[in-house]
């Protein structure tokens, strides 16, 4: 990468407009080492970013411009585009030596296969595949430290791989048959209006969707396969909360031999000890999304049901943020060599 | 029972300013063939009832009093207590022919160590919990027809037993190790203001709660028990959605041979076909609350996850209506020949 | 009108689909003496009516037809369409003896210049402007009871007229210059999704929006200036607020000369007495959205700020209901001489 | 004062567990001139605060002492106490030499009579009230670069006072008469749970209170006469909205000449053209709460009714932000000579 440490950070984003896109672009208005160098949309081209937000007043005056001048101004180029059109985009971002990170779940699936089975593609680039860094900072720092191209991953996945990567890794649990009942705020849905998520018939809703079919479940099953030591599978069904923000996933999964949750709390203590965005509540308390709103935390608190021996792990993110446009930035941090926590430290309210 | 068909059956509640009690004033308001003959209240003595909900004003104009002026001047009592107060109070009803319908706990588990676990109290008048019947009327109908006391069953107890119950019946699942994620509005902590459920904490915030120790475990367990031929258990998970109204269970259950998802639709089909308070959704749809709110219906979707070999079962119901006072009327309706659904055939809202 | 009292009143609905029209429908689905004829919809021709809006399943089963086939089945139709769609609708619906009821803007404004100001159009059949009544059954039931065109009100002049009525009527406000700062629920903006109404954007927001600019403005000022002896003003500015139901309107008009809020509340006692649908609250108390949303309900309170000499009204309706179909159903009835709360008799709930 | 520019600012926080005390901390924690010097709660002392608001959890670890303590510790006291408690705190700090800043009532009003009237209580310490400096920064920001004492303002009367400010100063509108239709978030009402504020009663709800009788009318008028050339008089009436946080005002006051909306956007312009809080939107654009939560700006827009001659002012803050612990962080930096936007630069969210 041609990234010279002289002044701030030049990051672009292709696909400002949509809600990661925009997202990320919020958090790095308040980051230091960061400026923002310029704006794509194939949407609104030619538009002032603050006539489709302006939430954004006062703090960039930018036009939105194509995706060639944004990598030719960028040093890393956040990719926030539908599934498909992110391999041209790496590619010359690859070609150029800018940084690429991706929002979207091209390079998230390491197997060719696997990928045509739940998105009907195959991949265009395979060596980039190869390159790719899947970027969840807390399972695989050190890869991301050097990686040229990082795919961000999916909000869902980043919950459930975070609540059951210790216990996984530690052999607590039987990697199969885990059951992941997930819910979303509708900020996850995107920008775009749906019938669905019409405000009257969406507030005072709840109702589950693409049950046991979703495309995060392959992205879920990987990580957690590559963090054990046999194969993963999950049952994994979302939901659709009346919040805007936030993911709580709730996971159950068989003990492979008794062993107290305080046991597997010391566990998971130690396993994030160090990481300043998960939070290991104490006993007693669930996590809750609502105190990991707008904030890059990972909230996960530890229960068991004893008369029928599971394990059940609880964790809370938001998904614009830890779940998408934080941890890209928490990523770009690391492999940038900025402070981990430079412009993602918000720190959570209560109400 | 002294229950004369002449004129309006006359109804009284005890415990009429919690949300059960209102809830049941509310329909029975609408109901023709009801008159409310008296109302007690503990908390608001002496007040009229319109002071405590001014939403009734214009409806109906009744001062609070005692419960025994409540037994005395009814031919049904609805009893809407903390649980450990109905025994004593049912006792009463009995002695004077009064049918009692107990929206609380005391008379839903049959065993009276269940109940010690789980409540740590003990039955006082044994001979009570053996009139009673427990009121799902799409499983145990003929029962309730001639009850004298109807155990009124718990909201989440309600949409777990009817999601899962045709699927057990026809031995279509392992009754045991059942995983149920139960969600539900707030209306269900009842009308006593608390932190979590002051507005400010509790919009946009979503969270378990009583991980596998909530206290409708043995209820359900006791139903799924009653309707297969083996014991059955239950992994009872329960949270609070950000909403007024609805539960919602998405339920997951290991199927007992491999049994297509429309051979269960089939058998569903024709489990509820004459029910009017049950709608088995299509394929393809999924049960939502938004659907089903300030309505006693129950809908039910079913799911599958072919590579776990696991039914998935999500039933949805307004927790105040088919959960608690909705499902009530239709019990005393039964009890005393009133046509089934009168006074609770509301029509749900998209909006 | 060929109105003949054999069984039951024959509705058709054009326009089922949008909010207004499926509104109409759930209502009609509960009233014992109307059975629904035929259902149009230009946006979903051919499909069940369960198709678009699940909620319905168990209650209806119907084909939507094209709007010619509703006129022939029908004694009553309801028209519920975008404005400037409605004249021909009626016109065919005189031909053929059927009474109109218009939930849209077209027939509301006696003035062709007052509509052809606000709406950019001009009156088509001016012959059947003259013949509308102007549905707010508790200031002109008289002339609603033999109309063969009913122009259903607006909600927010529902709300607005409801509540400054007797003020004006008897003389204790000035009619110029009075403000109308009015909250609506989104409902109030159909069922086609937009930006604003996306529910991450839309919920926790609140905004004006068409300040002093909306087409309501001159409804309002046409009921004011009916119901007083001179021209009435009217500063109107919307809020879109987030909840599905309700509208809120707080007005503030100056005093003739000083009358103590006891007299004005004395005034309004008097003038809605035999009224069902509209609740004075007593002193001390403020209209709420919560307590009327679902039911035909306008609750009234009555307030005054001394210190600048002004009455301040609050009234609160369901803007849906009150303020859309509920209304509608309640002029048929008044026209049809059905009891006139029959079908539309809900109890709003507290919670 | 004996504030030394070693390292970073002390400051603690008198009240800290309630809304505005807590909001005060969060916003301090990620001030990089700050460091939190001590918290008091009569409500939890020897408690650490993350065990009331566990959502601080992972960034700070304090337990809650007595105020004698928080004096002591600190440069700057920030007291979050209900009113009628604070003059004692302010003369204790100024016997130290310590910085205070009220977010409560007892600094606000300059009148003891006026206070009086309102608050129902009489000044104790009247030469406190007179180095009292009431801190809305855009209106009196000299007089708080040297107070000791700073009333950090009223939630509503900031955004009335910002919104109305421009046009009375240069005599665009009568100074009397105005009115103000003001709605509020919930955490406004604070952190104890009451029945309007139980989420299944205030959720969907929307309710005047306090109608013209609100303790926040002086301290407009106050502001309003002060910054005009003759006596300024409101008719103030706030609402319940049911988000958690923002305000909104609709401001209608009569225009002194006709002075066109283009005037007064040129006059606002520059009025505000070098702050960085107040943003005046441009022609075409409403305030919204959504595009200001969580932020520290105050978004203004400025509309007319040519018809009747208004000029309608519309502006929007977070009530626990602008409106509270925001403006006391922005009043802490001017007053202690830290750039103004430090710690409170937050960008808000479309969603």
């Amino acid at each position: 990468l041609h990234i010279e440490n002289i002044g701030r950070i030049k990051a672009g984003i292709v696909g400002a407009t949509g809600y990661a896109g925009v997202e990320i672009l919020r958090l790095l208005l308040n980051h230091p080492e960061v400026e923002i160098s310029a704006l794509s949309s194939v949407s609104f081209p030619g538009q002032n970013i603050t006539d489709i937000y302006p939430n954004l007043q006062g703090r960039i005056d930018m036009e939105l411009v194509g995706q060639e001048e944004v990598i030719t101004r960028s040093q890393v180029v956040f990719g926030a585009l539908p599934h498909g059109l992110s391999e041209d985009l790496a590619f010359r971002c690859m070609e150029r030596g800018v940084l690429y990170i991706d929002m979207g779940a091209d390079f998230r699936l390491k197997d060719s296969d696997e990928y045509q089975r739940w998105y009907g593609e195959s991949f265009k680039h395979p060596q980039l595949h190869q390159m790719a860094v899947y970027g969840i900072p807390e399972l695989f720092r050190d890869a991301i430290k050097t990686a040229s191209i990082i795919a961000n991953p999916g909000c869902y996945p980043t919950a459930a791989a975070l609540g059951l990567a210790p216990a996984i890794r530690s052999g607590l649990i039987e990697p199969e048959g885990i059951i992941i009942d997930a819910k979303s705020g509708v900020s996850g849905a995107g920008r775009t209006p749906t019938q669905n998520t019409h405000f009257p018939e969406c507030q005072d809703s709840f109702s589950p969707y693409k049950v046991a079919m979703h495309r995060h479940t392959p992205e879920i099953e990987q990580t957690l396969t590559a963090v054990g030591d046999s194969r993963a599978s999950v049952t994994f069904v979302p939901h659709l909360l009346p919040v805007s923000r936030g993911i709580l996933s709730t996971m159950y999964a068989r003990r492979k031999s008794h062993c107290s949750v305080s046991v597997v709390q010391e566990i998971y203590s130690q396993a994030y000890e160090n990481e300043r965005f998960v939070r290991l509540l104490p006993p007693g308390q669930t996590a809750d999304i609502r105190r990991v709103a707008y904030s890059n935390y990972c909230d996960i608190s530890i229960h068991e049901d004893r008369r029928n021996d599971l394990l059940i792990v609880v964790s809370a993110i938001d998904n614009m943020v830890k779940g998408a446009a934080g941890q890209a930035i928490q990523n770009m941090n690391i492999r940038l060599r900025v402070r981990e926590n430079v412009g993602i430290d918000m720190v959570p309210s209560a109400f």
